[in-house]
């Protein structure tokens, strides 16, 4: 053990980020813009409005402004579950007999159970300041979905989420603490929304998906008096929000002397990874520090490692802007692969950028090693991680045994977004060796490459 | 806000506590001694080396030192999750507009879920040390079960638990978290001990009882080569180990100068108020301090409240030994209250000594009013508690509305043990409506009362 380094790094609530920061300021090239697919044009701040609160509207397209005041009402609303801990993982390199040293920022200890709580407070403080009734929204593994339930409960906002149908079947406890919160839970597709009874009338029994759920969210918080669309990944809003957790980590890293030489995380639709590495990122752009980027997506739904840079709809139901992103095309269908957070046809566009300009790596791994790697970790580190959380697991134990052969001190960083509490079923699976890895084929992602709008 | 207190003190880890502390050496009467059922005498060090672990039999006789060393091995595993913080409940005070000063000691932050770990670990390492292949138990919830699976998968130990099956059917989530740890876990009574073979032809139905699940843990334990039988509650041995609760406690409340007045526990077998209570109760019992100390266990189990302080029966097969406690008769079945910690006939021998001298006090509370403090408590504060934890969460926030009508500034200190996230059957009862209180009869408790044994 390090004597400097204690197991866990708290850091007080004086240390706590008072700004999040943008990490667009300092891109060169900046992602592109939102698209009205009615017109083909960006879309402007009075249009998103009708969709976005109007002050997250001004986040999403702010490229310029570098650091953003945290809200007191949402700082002391982070105090309850912030500063999250740097873990060094001393029992993982023990066990795994590397020379590398090992960081996770964990991000679990909240009763959303991942950092999805960063964005969800922040989205319903502008809700509120903004005098809404109620924010709508979707959500696939349920993280999202509890942590928005969380955010609403504490300001006193409506909360209708749409849930996708075959999560809300085989997840009812996530459902049940979002109920517990007063949100509205929804199976989606329903018949609550016309998008939802278009795609119910083609497809009768469908489970539904992200993309689905999305159109139906937007759809009711367009036709609902008082009501706004909110969103838990994808946006380079949340990106924003999410940077909560790369500035507690670099502010950690900093008091300690702890210089990461790679820094992994998962990638669904990119909330978790951009928030992590946004202000690592920001040294990098500014030519102050070098850092290696992993993302790390599942093999089932390989939208960086296998999709097209290019405009596509966010959602399925076509409602939304197009987004210049890397996709496996809106009518993409991910396979029933366990780790629904990362379950999206797209990337958010910042990342997007990013990786396009070779800033960022990315690789793709099959659930059933992540779950290998989940397992072992929950034995040695103690935290059953989330499905998700753990590709970014199985990568960091990947460059851990890499440095073991070649003998390499290097300091590898992950997030760990949250627990897998909810998740047993996927455990259940997969300790009973019942589970199965599902790689799409060239021609299936050729044929949804086909149908990208064309822009 | 009170600008010298934090939302949440967390310790460093050179200030988590070296020694446990054993409250028995302060007590001016000792604890009853367990008597071996067969002879009617105490049981001595070598009857009870063939249940327990030698080491840990040795911790359960001594009544005399009053401070016991942390074994370096469990003090490094304690920094998994370790210390925890104790809370400032600013936004609960907000809410129900009292003058007091809550706080509460969050032991929820681990896979677990509970304070269960602490002496998970000291059992496993004694096992482990003592050269055995394995421990058995039993569990209810599947707190205690979780916790011995952690801590048994960490020093490479064989861990059999038997889990009321009720509850392994009711919880298989909680079943399988225990599996990913690597544990074997049988749904009791079962047909792989004789006490469960005679239980079932008896009762075929049956859903199963703690009481039930010890003896076969334990008749299991002794038929098994190197097997002993480990126990997450009732036991001097579990309070002592659970001391880090209250020690970490008074520790941050010495440095931030907090000086609690109640200090509140939910109680079972007894482990986390008696955790939580020991070194404060140390003090009362020297005369250094005084505090209010309040027992809250469910009125569909009031063990304190209505029970007789007798000898009697720890388990339903009677292998165990006889133990001196506030019982409600080893033949009493508690009605299926969702608070499955807390559905146990008796508590442990040190607390009911203490209760019998006046020194602790008790009430109950129904579940439903549980229930209502648990969700406004998660709705308020963030964290979504077990409903174990939330009888302290009832009685603290009725201790602070009292404060409220007499405008009191009372500093009220509750242990909040973990969270309910494997407790969503229950919440999802309460949210529909559904949920119902059970008071059992005077004549119930009577006819129970009629089967103490006669010692």
């Amino acid at each position: 053990m390090d004597k400097n380094i204690p197991y866990k790094i708290y850091l007080s609530e004086d240390e706590l980020p008072r700004q999040w920061y943008n990490v667009r300021a300092d891109m060169k090239i900046k992602p592109a813009p939102l698209l009205n697919p009615a017109t083909g044009n960006p879309v402007t701040l009075d249009e998103m409005s009708a969709i976005f609160c109007r002050e997250l509207a001004k986040q999403e397209l702010d490229n310029d402004t570098p650091y953003i005041d945290i809200p007191p009402e949402i700082l002391d609303f982070y105090k309850m579950y912030r500063p999250a801990p740097l873990v060094r993982a001393y029992f993982l390199e023990k066990a795994l007999g590397t020379p590398a040293k090992i960081y996770y920022k964990f991000e679990g200890n909240n009763t959303s159970g991942s950092h999805k709580l960063n964005s969800a407070i922040a989205q319903a403080y502008y809700a509120k300041q903004q005098g809404l009734k109620g924010v709508t929204t979707e959500t696939g593994a349920g993280q999202w979905g509890t942590a928005l339930s969380m955010a609403c409960a504490y300001f006193g906002l409506d909360c209708k989420v749409y849930m996708v149908k075959v999560s809300y079947e085989q997840k009812p406890f996530r459902r049940e603490v979002m109920r517990t919160y007063g949100a509205n839970v929804t199976p989606s597709p329903s018949d609550t929304t016309e998008v939802g009874r278009k795609i119910l009338a083609e497809f009768p029994g469908t489970g539904g998906s992200l993309g689905c759920a999305i159109s139906e969210a937007v759809e009711t918080a367009l036709n609902t008096e008082g009501y706004r669309y909110v969103l838990g990944s994808v946006l380079a809003q949340v990106l924003l929000h999410q940077s909560v957790i790369g500035l507690e980590t670099m502010t950690a890293c900093d008091k300690y002397g702890i210089k990461p030489d790679i820094i992994i995380g998962c990638a669904g639709g990119g909330s978790n990874l951009g928030g992590l590495i946004s202000p690592f990122m920001g040294r990098k752009l500014r030519g102050e520090a070098d850092y290696k980027f992993v993302a790390v997506e599942p093999a089932s739904c390989p939208s960086l490692t296998r999709g097209k840079y290019a405009y596509d709809f966010c959602d399925t139901g076509k409602v939304c802007p197009l987004s210049k992103m890397y996709t496996l095309g809106s009518g993409f269908i991910p396979s029933p692969n366990h780790a629904g957070g990362l379950r999206y046809h797209g990337m958010s566009s910042v990342l997007s950028e990013l990786y396009d300009e070779g800033l960022i790596e990315a690789r793709s791994v099959e659930q059933t090693a992540v779950f290998e790697a989940a397992t072992q970790f929950a034995r040695i580190e103690g935290t059953l991680p989330a499905p998700e959380s753990s590709h970014a697991i199985r990568a960091a134990m990947d460059e851990a045994l890499k440095c073991k052969e070649t003998g390499e001190e290097k300091t590898i960083l992950f997030g760990l977004t949250g627990t897998g509490y909810f998740d047993m079923v996927a455990y259940q699976k997969f300790n009973d060796g019942q589970m199965s890895d599902y790689i799409p084929s060239d021609e299936e992602l050729e044929k949804s490459f086909a149908k990208l709008p064309n822009v």
